[in-house]
């Protein structure tokens, strides 16, 4: 039973059948190939447009890194949350593919940045104070750490600023899209994004996170290719990353997974709540954040379920995932019922 | 018929049945699998030594640079050919990797550093002058990019100079082991390799370079993780870059097929000379650089032969690989007996 | 009338006379020629150590980055005020010069890190988290943003924490020298700190800031050097900055121009609290943040005073120096009880 | 007798007493200052045109990289004699200062480019080869490093290729113009030289070398600032850099300066060759570069003359400066002709 992440579990089987398939006689290396190409008229019906263009790359550090070095010049910053992934998780990647550009932090509540703060901000820093470090992209996460959405309204609002290109983590982005109910272009391009890290790995890839550039963004396409491949991301057999999208983006499938992702969390957080515990956040995605006392962690520990006991903030983090079964969850209530062993 | 490179064929069998198999079920994430920890065993056997560290990675360019920067500091240089992979098609990923170090060009017959140039360099090198870059690191390539081996002695020689440390960009070691006949271990460690690009995915798997940090270097082994983290090399499910690398070295795999893909290499070869066709390097691993002329390039273009025609120094390039087969070597040679069509 | 800044004064009449001297005849380049030589010679006896190594830069940006870049690998972190200089003032030049690493923001009152947050952070960081960044320097500014003082059991308290190296920007180190009472032996490695930025521009030199190196910290001598020469900080001329740093040095002058500085901002100080204009911070060097009420700043602006009417957190900075005279000081009396002209 | 390098030299005492002159009063700092606007007149007459933008730094390392950085992005290459200072002599600051750009080194006589070789590399480049470092700028130096002057003809040669930006490394450009005649806009912006670096302080400043952006390339102006503040070149006290320029530009000093370093390289030159010394190279600067048997090296350098004995490529370096003396000169004929003492 293992609660720990959305990566601990196993690639869905279709994405390693589609990889099977992919690897059949040679192909033309680099993104040549005729899988890259069939994912580039998928992707287009995903987000019903034609006016963008995309970068497959095998981990979600890499698509956000190479993602924002294109927009982020190394005398600029990332306006990001202040416990955003590529502030806690990615050992300073967005510093390294910028050449030494910088995140500026600021504050919210469950995960999003305060819009009001985020104004005061951009209002009142001096572009042409030549010792600050000016904004130059907002990098928006969604689903946001603490497992909540933005829905495509407050994410329309960061748009549109101070000439700031928008960027979303989209790590699990599928998740946000079942909880708000929009659609793949009404969280991204029509809510304002100009480049989106699409997480696939999280859903159910083996690995595989897709930047995807909309709309003038598209004029960086020949750069995130030429930094990608300095950054080791542009792999011989590239088809093999494409098949796992081609996968993944078939008849919906990866909108499929996440919303059992998010089922399995919503009825995780119900047993949590009909025992009397408080969730840290509200749940709109896979994630639970549950404020479990020591007993309640040590029984769960005992019986060998696999989650981050202490998350920052004070809480317990369980993730679901397309492979999180009705009978795991069972197991938690059972375990959070059982009396202590000692 | 595909002699474009050795990346534009399929991955063997066995790699994709190897990832199946690490498919079942949850495992932790970042390589503390069990299949990354069974690498380590297989690679001990494999190099005859416990004294290594080591760090997969999904591609060699990622591989050769992210060794390289633990190596060589922003401050220095990386010697290498001329024509070296790291130096002809990598896009800077050195310099990047290591924040703006420097690859210092020598020259050399077929693919390989000229020793009393190397000698020469390094010993009118002045060290305290502040105003050069000083060499940190030399980096051999084998086999070559001209498809010659260095041999284990010829390596050693390379070793022991000025406290530089050694790297081998072994994109195709295997090809080169086989060639020359020395154990993994005489071509590396023994040889005073320091740290090694162990390259898998064009001897046969799907993605999978591996860096091998022997004795001393293996105190980067810290390092070396948080460089690949922060630059998107630490795929979260490493189970599947493990798996690859267990399926290649398990019973020699790897060895095996580098065997068939120099040997057809060798059929291809004579059968160039069988008609009077000059070659322009020593054929000592899957590689076959033949001086056609433009009726002989036209010919094999017109039946669907893929190969680089127009090499840098004037020759044409033809690489074997694991699935190259004896008919497709036979039809090099009707394509080469017929008539032109026009 | 100038309190905007204090390198908005003149350089001191010694400082230009002993450029003058400096150019007699030829002299060797970049750091060999005899003044240089002197100037270690000063720095022994001021420090009251042989044990260290220094180079002098033109800049105190240039003097923080080159030092911190010396200490904190790209895959690290520098610790530091919020709002220290490095952060809001130098243009992401520490991670320009770091390749990318990062600084790590605190809190705490006054512009002095708060020690209890520090060593909290320091107490919970996983330092085998390899997603994490971790801190390699903390960096302590000395007079601080606010004008206060670190005394040099405070500085102490910060050393000897998990390996830090400890790095005093000391823009106006001489202020706290003087405020506290201290010794440069006492404010420096005595109490724990490795490398100091010595600023003398802000004192009453052209263009004068010396990274010194003490102890074990010597050892980045030779890379300090090479980093300088890559950045552009190794002037052909060394002599003219090292002529600085003599003429300020010597006698002491660059104590008696800051505890000059100091006292003015004291009699600036009084100035106000006579007038009930309260202090947004302790005077303890040569920079007073008044809190005006809108009538006062425009009567001091309309009469030519020169000073930062909006500084964050709603004060007004007003910076003594070496050339700021009593009688300044009157006219701000003055400007501050005539009525307002319109 | 120092004809080690024009660095060697003392400043012009007009440089030190414009910098005493400065140094009265406050003045604004970073740039604002009345002496820096005044430079920019000086700058409009001199290069003939209004089109334009500069900034100071006190070093030609600065500058050249400053100026390098704001056209070569970090994933292209900055095209330069593979014995440019930028590549023997400055530490990597391009690639430290691009972001790990990269210089691509082409050979020719005399320190110049050779145009046939530079085209053909142009023709053969395949831009959409992304796996290749593509060149973004090509940089000349004028003077050479073997000290020979490009024509504005030749200059213009290398211009309006392939969208290359041209720099030009002037550190020695007021010898070059008065060896050629050339005005100092007929040989930049005229011959289609988009950024110039300016160098003053081998001519006779302190420390004073002037980025100078044409034309289309003005638009970099607010970058060349914001990367000027980040690499510490943005000296709080700028007024002294630009009263160096005023004094060097005022009334042409700067290339009065040059000539009489010229004329002393001319009579340095006959009195090696009517002593029967062959030159390497044609004297059309400041830089006499003699083919010296060991023995009247050992004269020299008996008597005290300074200079590189051993300048690679198998000649002894002399550089004249402003301060280089016709007794000097004659002195150097002296010794050459006295017997060796042992």
């Amino acid at each position: 039973m293992n609660f720990s992440s959305d990566t601990a579990a196993p690639a869905h089987p279709a994405v390693l059948e589609a990889m099977m398939r992919a690897n059949a006689g040679p192909a033309p290396s680099y993104g040549a190939d005729k899988v890259t190409a069939r994912v580039r008229g998928q992707l287009a019906r995903v987000f019903e447009t034609e006016d963008f263009d995309f970068w497959i790359t095998p981990s979600g550090t890499a698509a956000n890194a190479l993602a924002l070095s294109c927009f982020c010049p190394p005398i600029a910053s990332v306006i990001c949350h202040k416990e955003a992934h590529i502030q806690m998780d990615e050992r300073g990647a967005v510093e390294f593919f910028t050449g030494g550009g910088r995140l500026h932090l600021l504050p919210g509540a469950g995960g999003k940045i305060d819009h009001a703060v985020y104004t005061e901000y951009l209002n009142e820093y001096d572009p042409s104070f030549v010792h600050g470090t000016p904004p130059a992209v907002v990098s928006l996460t969604n689903l946001t750490e603490c497992g909540t959405a933005y829905t495509p309204a407050e994410v329309a609002r960061f748009s549109g600023r101070g000439g700031l290109t928008v960027h979303m983590d989209g790590a699990r982005f599928g998740n946000a899209l079942v909880h708000t109910g929009a659609s793949p272009a009404e969280m991204s391009w029509k809510a304002g994004v100009d480049v989106l890290t699409l997480g696939l790995t999280k859903t159910g890839a083996l690995n595989c996170d897709i930047v995807i550039l909309f709309g003038a963004a598209k004029a960086k396409g020949k750069e995130l290719r030429a930094r990608a491949k300095r950054a080791g991301h542009m792999p011989a057999k590239m088809r093999f990353l494409a098949a796992q999208a081609e996968a993944m983006l078939e008849g919906g499938l990866w909108l499929g997974l996440a919303a059992h992702a998010n089922a399995m969390a919503q009825k995780l957080a119900a047993v949590f709540r009909e025992d009397g515990i408080e969730l840290a956040f509200d749940v709109q995605g896979n994630e639970v954040f549950a404020l479990l006392d020591p007993y309640d962690i040590d029984k769960l520990q005992e019986d060998g379920a696999a989650f981050y006991a202490e998350w920052p903030g004070g809480s317990s983090r369980f993730v679901c995932s397309w492979a999180t079964t009705e009978a795991e969850i069972e197991s938690v209530r059972e375990m959070l019922r059982r009396p202590m062993r000692k």
